[in-house]
């Protein structure tokens, strides 16, 4: 009997039912909020590069907080060194240290640091990227690997990937309007239940579509 | 009776047809061939600047051909500097010299000026968009007006409008492939019997998409 077949898109819309059952009893009714923000060039320092750049047992200092829980942007500061001498300068760390040490550039900055190819990566696939020479108060590292342009990603809890009916590792669309207007094609969906709806766009991305014009934005599938 | 009536669409259809059958004897049967380009930061002169910012009666010295028949990048460069005394230097001048100034620069050069909220015009359309001041090498011009960011368009002549089915201010969308894929979804189209097929976009929009890393492009409708 038909009645009996329950396929994979019947599975989808049931699931999103109960999610946005749940969305209108904890949400008074609204759909998830999606925050759309732009990461400017930062690193990610591991415990190791710490001592080195900025002496022994250093601690990152809290400058502000960042929209994920838990993450903050540090006050500690350093300088990379491309493969031609070029350097960026005042390279904020984000908090909190991780286990290892990552460099996040734009395009546009990796270029002026003569680094044409630079990987487009998920944070933490540093496997096989180019390295860079880091410069801190204390001391210099450097780094085998670990500077990336990182891949479009949004953020979201289980109930908000039920809500749009993804899973981890899917993409997604994020349309921006008004008239630098352009769909991002690639948005890789990072679930985690501690994580809050949040797409993070790297300077590139927000000034190719003018992204403090706008209120216009759509995310889907 | 029906098979009097010719809609719009049909007559589009009919048009196109028209014009492949036009592309097919004069390309042998291929569709037009589509360049992307990136263009950098750059100012179009005006003879009384160019008098003023290197001296009278002077001319641009060819550098390089660009892709549209009879534009080139000078040799001629000038300094330009923002409102809140922030300046790039070395902007190349494009020829042939035009009836009014302009300096087209991407979000990020804007931002990098000062000029947070440049507008997003077609080349030309400078009507009440910001100044800046001009240095060059035998004087300082004050423009009134004509800091742009370029909106994304592309060029193509009519036959080439014809196999699109798309008319002068239209707009099309250009997808790029690739990791940082993304889709342009206001791509002005300009036509001009001198034009050859061939987007343009700024830095921010090539370093966005990553441009240089990929040859999966479609232009369509």
């Amino acid at each position: 009997m038909a009645s009996a077949v329950i396929d994979r898109s019947m599975v989808e819309q049931i699931v999103r039912q109960v999610a946005l059952e749940y969305l209108h009893k904890s949400q008074n009714g609204k759909a998830p909020v999606l925050t759309v923000q732009t990461s400017s060039r930062h690193m990610h320092i591991c415990r190791e590069d710490m001592d080195v750049l900025f002496g022994p047992g250093s601690e990152l200092t809290f400058d502000r907080p960042l929209f994920q829980e838990g993450n903050f942007a540090a006050r500690e500061m350093v300088t990379v060194v491309g493969p031609r001498n070029r350097l960026i300068s005042n390279l904020r760390i984000l908090g909190p240290m991780r286990n290892a040490s990552q460099v996040e550039l734009a395009f546009t900055d990796a270029i002026m640091l003569g680094i044409n190819d630079i990987p487009i990566r998920l944070s933490g696939d540093i496997a096989d990227t180019p390295g860079a020479i880091i410069i801190g108060p204390k001391g210099v590292v450097e780094l085998k690997q670990g500077v990336i342009r990182a891949a479009i990603h949004v953020h979201m809890n289980p109930t908000e990937a039920a809500y749009f009916g993804v899973s981890q590792g899917d993409r997604m669309k994020l349309r921006i309007g008004g008239e630098a207007g352009l769909t991002f094609n690639n948005v890789h969906v990072r679930i985690d239940p501690a994580s809050r709806l949040n797409v993070h766009l790297d300077t590139d991305e927000a000034n190719a579509c003018g992204l403090h014009l706008t209120k216009d934005i759509e995310l889907y599938k």
